[in-house]
């Protein structure tokens, strides 16, 4: 299989149906389409319309996604699915999500155009519910799909209306009644493959000057919202050095510890990343003048690895206590959110390699440190894989810039795998 | 000259003064009297009444402080003035200041029931506004007595009403007009010694169990109230180490550097300490799994040396330029204020600590981390000292809690020392 690049009417086409579905969820100057809202049932109305159009069969499955199919010459073989999700999260990019499942389209309107019949039946998917600003959980239409919603899940709140998930899931069109009894919604025997194109949400692909990269891995995480430090707050001026349960000072010792045991593990050949992204001593009591008294940080770390994950928590935990009990705070943890890191499938994998060096594409192996609905699909035993494609100035923001020309040179390797698929 | 205690209707007479001073300030468990306000005027207005009853002299100077003077048998001798400040933090307690001007207008009390005539006249000076909580500066009432208030200083606004300090001088009675002309209200050639008592603030005497403290010195400080550290944000999964600008691990270590410069400077011997009491991620953007990319923070720190503050300051700033260099991420210092320090009179610190003595009272020198109004009038070359009182569980809050019985006896020693300054 050689890859065989799309003319530019496709690039023409895509753009397009980007610009359609800016127009329906622009928001300011970026874009907004709240997983299981009527902006994303009209996204997927959209894009069920230009598939009809080219004669491609749509269908929506129980929990609200799209089904867009060109039926194989040899139906009973297991289908290879493409695609992502149309939602995104509160003034976000277009591209994150929706660029995987346009090339998806692509791929299938190119073969009704081509008059081309793979063997096995290509599903463009186009998911719903993976950004997890919404109902502070992610992969929400993929994990239904696969029977992974539990009763919880369908009562979580959204962030905006308040109503719960199963509300909204009714009024988009889905049975959430039929999502809980923790059975997939199809028969994960019917498919081949998962393969979803997305944008990197990172700088490496830019830095680096690779058009499209071939993830290896989906990273899993932990995630501690909110610790608690708790010391004693005190006359900045009055209470002497050795008196003092600082709770900022105890703070900042364990998370200089926690980065240098990163820096640690990294020289070690671990995979990890580590963030604390919120901290903030208490409005109500702070001041220049108080030493501080309570502090409430997150702590979050992502790797390839399940065991680095937990290995890494421990040692975080373990540091905190000894910092405490000499400092005379006391950290609390609140309870761990755990995702569980995703390898793609080597064979596929290495197929999507071959097809972009039959390309000349400049293209290189990284690991993805943002979850995808790949993830969910690969950890039910599906073998997937993802293709990334250069994006500028990261994502979650307006400010996210996929040139189409390496958008399509991605879709042309997604076209090929779509057939090599076994 | 040796120490002649109080006796038991002096305790009473303290714990009436106290407790109706409570009651014309409480505010939920602690009381509030604000600088230049009708509750801090009423309290003088008391003051002024219990001591006019007593035969003692009271009048008000052009910035509204009220001085209770017994005249000596020369009048043309410089005076002692002994006081302190009658307003609270928001929600304070109710020692804190007025335990000084009480103690001191004991002493007047007592010299008139016993018929004794000092020397020099003795004042007992009820000072308005010293502290910060409420125009953002401290001493308000000293410096403007001392000729060292700023037309900005007047302009600054009152925290709750937004009204300018000027305003609220003139409902209080003073007459700010009068005080920017930058020169005294008082020629500081009749003063012979300021003498403060005042509360702990700190838990050095409990801890040591030291019913007073003769202070040394008074500890100036610099404090940043707003340092920004500017760094890029980007999804903490898909940016890897090196190419990540965080915000949080750029000020983590700057102050785990700060901590270290500061344990080793004590081990030099230098007085220091050190705060960070507002340390807070940008809430508009910031969530634990966004590389934060931007910190705000303050630096505060304490000593008896001009020099310890100015070096330690550089030290800092240096240290955050390296960090920032390092890092890629840019410190923004907010412009420092700064608070001299002073230095205790030594004679006058070696009279109260052999009146301490000649009554076998536990006593101990120290050096103040908060600041006073002692430290305005030692600026000014005023001879000033002053006298530290037990108290348990901190101040600026309701739980400070003085005993009588400690407040007695360091009032006893301020008695002695109104006749013994020479």
């Amino acid at each position: 299989m050689k890859m065989r690049p799309f003319d530019s009417s496709y690039a023409q086409l895509a753009t397009a149906m980007f610009e359609h579905v800016r127009w329906l969820s622009q928001d300011g100057p970026g874009v907004t389409r709240p997983s299981y809202s009527d902006i994303e049932t009209e996204t997927l109305a959209y894009l069920a319309q230009q598939a009809a159009a080219e004669g491609i069969e749509t269908s929506h499955d129980l929990a609200g996604n799209l089904w867009m199919t060109v039926v194989g010459s040899d139906p009973s073989l297991p289908r290879v699915i493409a695609g992502s999700h149309v939602d995104s999260v509160p003034q976000g990019g277009n591209f994150d999500g929706l660029a995987g499942v346009i090339a998806a389209l692509l791929c299938g309107i190119r073969m009704r155009r081509d008059g081309v019949v793979p063997t096995r039946s290509f599903t463009a998917l186009a998911l719903r519910g993976e950004e997890s600003a919404w109902f502070g959980k992610p992969y929400l239409g993929s994990a239904a799909l696969l029977g992974l919603l539990s009763e919880q899940d369908l009562a979580r709140k959204h962030r905006d209306t308040g109503y719960p998930l199963n509300f909204h899931m009714r009024e988009a069109g889905a049975d959430p009644r039929k999502l809980i009894r923790g059975e997939p919604l199809i028969d994960l025997g019917t498919v081949a493959a998962f393969l979803e194109l997305h944008i990197e949400q990172g700088p490496v692909l830019e830095n680096s000057g690779h058009a499209v990269g071939v993830v290896t891995s989906i990273r899993g995480n932990f995630r501690h919202p909110g610790i608690q430090c708790i010391g004693t707050t005190g006359h900045s001026g009055a209470v002497p050095k050795e008196m003092r349960q600082d709770a900022v000072f105890a703070v900042v010792e364990l998370l200089s510890q926690v980065e240098t045991m990163w820096e640690q593990w990294l020289a070690q050949g671990h995979d990890l990343v580590v963030t604390s992204g919120v901290l903030q001593t208490n409005a109500a009591t702070h001041a220049p003048s108080v030493i501080p008294g309570e502090v409430t940080f997150s702590l979050e770390a992502r790797s390839e690895s399940d065991d680095t994950l937990r290995s890494f928590r421990e040692a975080a935990v373990a540091a905190s206590r000894a910092i405490g009990e000499r400092r005379g705070v006391r950290f609390e943890f609140d309870p761990p959110v755990f995702s569980a890191p995703a390898m793609m499938n080597a064979g596929i994998v290495e197929l999507l390699m071959s097809i972009c060096d039959s390309g000349k594409l400049r293209h290189m192996p990284l690991s993805s440190g943002a979850g995808h609905d790949a993830a969910v699909f690969s950890n039910v035993g599906i073998p997937s894989a993802m293709l990334f494609v250069r994006n500028q100035h990261g994502s979650h923001n307006p400010q996210e810039d996929m040139q189409i020309e390496d958008f399509m040179a991605g879709t042309a390797v997604l076209y090929e795998a779509s057939f090599a698929v076994s």
